[in-house]
Parts: C-alpha cells; structure tokens; sequence
C-alpha cells in the first residue's frame, strides 16, 4: 500500500443509502482488515466505547454522521416530539468518552443544524444533517493539512521525533494531527525518524501507528512506552510530538495516558514538547487541566493484553485512567489549524481565536 | 497461598541426585506452575537467556548450581585439563546475560574455589564447588533480609510506593531486594500499598510483582509503565523503589527499562528514589553508567506480545534495549545489605565498602 493510498483510506463513512455508517473495526488492526456496517444507535455507542472508531476527529465525523443517520429513524409527529428524541440519542451518544471534548463539540454543531430547521419539512432538516455531517468531514481533511503544515515547520531534515498513541490518518479524516507532519515530510522528501510509543495498554501506537507510517514508507522504531528515556538519553529525538482530547483554557492538555510522563521526561532531557490538534479540541470553558474528567477504563484492558491468555491473576487489582493531563509549562506549544500557540497560553489563546474565548 | 508460603518458596535448587538443577519456570506464571530439571549446558544458558529463571540474585544462585553440576560432567585426566573444561563452560553460562554483574560475579567465586582445589583430589574439589554453590543460596537469603530492613526504614505507616520489574522472593531465594521491604512490612503489620509497573516488553510486574504481592496479601495496585507519572501527581506514591543489574563505582544504575525513566518523573515530582541490591551489584571497578553494556533484545518481545498474534506488522523495526542507566543525581540513595549508601556515592561506597574498592 503506498503512502497515497494510506492517507486517502476513509475510516469513516455513509452507507450508499445513507442510512448507515461503514467504519473500519480500528481494533482488529493490524491483522485484520475488516468494515463494520452500523445502522442502530447501541452498535454506534459501542463502536466508540469499544476504541473501533477513535481518535478525537475521527469521533467527532462519526457522530455527526451517526446522528444524520438515526435522525431518519425517528418518528415523532411534531418538531418538540422529534427534537426530545434526537436529544437523548445525542446524550446517549455523547456518554460513550467523556474525556474527548471532540465528540461533544461536534453533537453540539449538529444539534444547531436541528434547531436551525424548527420551521422546516422534515426531510429538509434530515438533508441539511446530511450535508452538515459532510461538510465536517470535509473541514476536517483541510484542518489536518493546515496542522500538518505547521508542524512540519517545527522541524528539520534529519531530526527524530517521539510520539504517543495515533493521531494520523486512522484517527482523522487524512494525513492526521500529531502524525501528520510525517506524512507531509515524506512527501515532500524531507527525511525525519519517527520513534513510536507503543502506548499501553490498548497499543494503538503499535498497532495502529506503526502500521500507518510503516505501510506509508516513513522511518520509523517502535519502542515500548518504557523506552522514551534512554531513547532522549541517547539523543535520537529532537522534539515530542502528540495529540490531545481536550485542551484547557490554561493550555494544560489532556491526552492518551502516558502523555504526561513523555513530556516531563523531554522536560528533563531539554527536548521541546509539541500537542498538535484541531482548535474544537480546546475546551475555552474549561480553566484547567484539573477541570477535566478522566475516563476510566476496565481493568481487563491492562490484566488481558488484548488476549486469551491473562497476564495477571483476576484478582489484582489495577488502576487503568486513558488519559493524563500535561501540566502547561511542559509545552513548548500547541499546534493548531490556524497557527502555533506558544506562552502564555490564555492571552494567545485569545489573540488567535478572539470570537472562541468566553 | 500466605505470605508465608510465598517467601519461602524455593525457584531454585539442586536436584536430588546433585547431577541437576530444579527451577521453576518463571515465563509460565501467573498462568502455570511448571517445575524444570536441567542437566546440560545448553538447556542451563537457555534458562538465563529465555528469563525462565531471573532476577540478579536468583541468577546468581542458578549459575553457581550450574557450575556445581556442570563440573561433575568433565572427564579430563589432569587440572589443567579440567580447568580449561570449566573455564569455557563458565565463560558460556556469563553470556547469557552480560548486564548483570552478579553472574559473573558468582562465577568468578566458584572459579576462585576450583584454583583454590589445585592439589586436592577431584571428588573434593567438587565437594568444595557443590558446598559453595550452597552458602551463596544461603547468603543471599541473609542479604536479602538486611535490605528488606534498611528499605523498610525509610517508608512509614501508610505510605504508597512504586516499584518496577520483580526484585521479590522470584528474584532472589527469599523476601527478594527492591520488593523485600512490602514483604516484612506485611510481617510487621505496617500497611504499605504498593504500585507496580507492568514492565513491558516481558511484564515482569504484572506477570511476577502482582503475582507474588497479591498473593502474600500485601496491597497493591497494577499499572502501565505509562501511567507512573499520573499516580506520582496525584500523591498516591511517596518513594520509588526498584532494584540494580549494575551499578556503577560513580552511584550510576543500570536496571530494568524503564527505570531512568521512573527516576526522572519522581525527580520532577519531588519524590525519593532508591535502588536496592546486594553490594555484589556494585562494579567497583566501572566508573559510570557510560561504561555497562545494555543488553539488546530480540525485536519479537515488542511486537508479539508475548502470544501468538502480532501487535505490529512484521517488518516494523523494534529497538529492545533490556535495561536503562539511572543517573546517579536522580537517586536519594542505594539500599545494600551494609546501610544505605547516600550521595557522593564514590566516597560513601569507599566508607562502606573500604576492602572492594580498586
């Protein structure tokens, strides 16, 4: 498969009748290839909750989609009736990671276009959800080049990078967030090495990362996440690169767990730490990284390696949160579609996104 | 299975006829129980090189067995004969793991016994080596009692520490070294809880550390490898505990992956960091952790997962170093069975170790 191929694959779309979704089952990956038909809302929630659709845009283009879809099924008689329906299905969908502030966002646009279309025909607001969920699918291929863009822009010929969990084309709608400047790069036949945190316990990085950019052609070592010290020892990378689900006002930034250890060891070792993502992802309403819930997971994730066979004994006892919060002053900068956003954090923060800020 | 019955748990023995060694295989827990008796030299290497029997100390215990054994099986018709026989056999069984100082530490002890049996008649010398192979096992035992103590002492009443890889009774021949004082802590009714790192690639915490907590009724809690820096924020650990492969004359350690990495984020979130072996651990004669070969690993403990279906593609390229250099400025001390040695680490082991210092 060539890189072309990679980040033009579509992870997420509409059935030919638009009334389903077609995804890639993200956790058979790497062995198995295998597209998921959906069409109820339990198999939509699962699908989530389950990490078969993930990535914080990848989420958020699959709920808009999800919502297109299972607005055709209701069958209220008037718009209150309808609307009370398609808000619990929002809420119900919106439950399945409450972390990824993403998800939330997107539901929210799409219950605009719902609330925009009171006066319409009924078929006239299914449609206009139809084109919404698109248009955000569409949004989000450009967003991910304008970040691709600047990210690449932090770095230089030769450098190594470290990353965390997958952020590139499979959690997005192409090239990615935090892996998407690997994919510009090798276009542009720039030549960067990119060190992949295998990322427990779900190792989305070694299944899902390394898979990408390796069947893409970039360079890449796959490490366990354990590793990332004596890799910054050695000097092999020259900056941090990963994604975030939710960023504070404060620029704190919550990301897959282990992100926070990655960026207090690059602290350590004077390696500047990047969070590239799409500005929806950050939570202007949120003053802190303190102020963010952390989902957390079973534990069979940690005792059971995603196999038969247990790695523990049932009754240990585990502590499995998905996601850490990087304290600010880690960051050398956030990278969005619109720009770099470097110290301090709120007032730039407000400079670039002035009509966001509460 | 008590507390009891845990630390006094024998992983490794002579056979009944002398002619063998018994140990249990330690890559089938926490699923099996399974007991090997090994009689050649290839099978012996292969215990070592495969972690079915591990642990410094415990290595070290197994090595001297195994020359005990092994020297029975030599035919030659005079010394130099028989020592150019033991020799090469010595020399292969130290292969099987060049970071740990403690195997060639042993089997530099046994050779002295051979040397030291020049004139003596063979059933002699091979009395002395069987004999000496038996007060190692029963010296290790009594050092690892005086570390669990001189650890103990710097943990009270309520304390949460995290620990990393297996140092417990496994490793050694009872209580173990980085994991003895959670075991005399139980026995003294002090309540400690324990965090233990999974330690990817090979889950020597999950499958091992929890395994043998757990079981002994200590309180603990299984995490990621990347989750250590979220429970060191939220204040659930007060010290970091972990053991030694090397350490060097400057107070540098090489241990377990991961372990820089560890000692680097409680670095940053103010919390002590100690190392715990016995002083046979110390290479008085390296200078710093520049100077300790770091054993790299096959690439397929990264990407297989210990089981049968692959986590990456097979082309991805691993790095799989087995072990990691912790700075001597990252430690607040090295617990041996002679006190607890504190920074400048060269002066105080000098102090405390007057006769091994070149």
């Amino acid at each position: 498969m060539s890189m072309q191929s990679v980040t033009h694959a579509v992870n997420v779309r509409l059935g030919e009748d638009e009334r389903s979704i077609v995804v890639l089952d993200q956790t058979l990956l790497p062995n198995e290839t295998k597209y998921l038909t959906l069409t109820d809302r339990d198999a939509m929630w699962e699908a989530i909750y389950k990490l078969r659709v993930r990535g914080a845009p990848c989420i958020g283009i699959f709920a808009a989609y999800a919502m297109a879809v299972l607005a055709k099924g209701i069958e209220a008689a008037d718009f209150d009736g309808f609307y009370a329906e398609y808000s619990a299905l929002s809420q119900y969908l919106g439950s399945s990671r409450p972390t990824a502030v993403n998800l939330a966002c997107m539901l929210r646009r799409m219950d605009g276009v719902v609330l925009a279309h009171r006066e319409s025909p009924r078929q006239e607001l299914l449609d206009a959800l139809t084109a919404e969920a698109k248009a955000i699918h569409a949004e989000d291929m450009e967003m991910c080049r304008k970040i691709s863009e600047y990210g690449l822009s932090l770095l230089k010929d030769g450098d190594g990078v470290i990353t965390h969990c997958n952020a590139g084309p499979l959690a997005t709608s192409r090239y990615g967030t935090a892996q998407g400047p690997f994919y510009l790069a090798k276009e542009k036949g720039m030549n960067i090495h990119v060190y992949v945190d295998e990322t427990r316990p779900l190792l989305q990085g070694a299944r899902l990362t390394s898979y990408e950019l390796t069947r893409a052609g970039v360079p890449c070592t796959l490490i366990c996440d354990n590793m990332a010290s004596i890799v910054m020892k050695q000097g092999k990378v020259q900056a941090v690169f990963f994604g975030c689900d939710r960023i504070a006002r404060n620029g704190d930034v919550a990301n897959k767990i282990g992100s926070s250890g990655l960026a207090v060891l690059a602290h350590y070792y004077g390696i500047p730490v990047y969070s590239l993502g799409p500005s929806t992802t950050i939570d202007f309403h949120c003053p802190s990284g303190d102020d963010i819930p952390i989902e957390e997971r079973p534990h069979s994730e940690i005792r059971e390696l995603y196999y038969e066979k247990p790695m523990a004994l049932p009754e240990v006892e585990c502590y499995n949160p998905a996601f850490d919060v990087t304290d600010h002053s880690l960051l050398s900068g956030i990278v969005t579609e619109r720009g770099i956003v470097r110290a301090p954090f709120e007032e730039n923060f407000r400079k670039l996104f002035p009509e966001a800020m509460p």
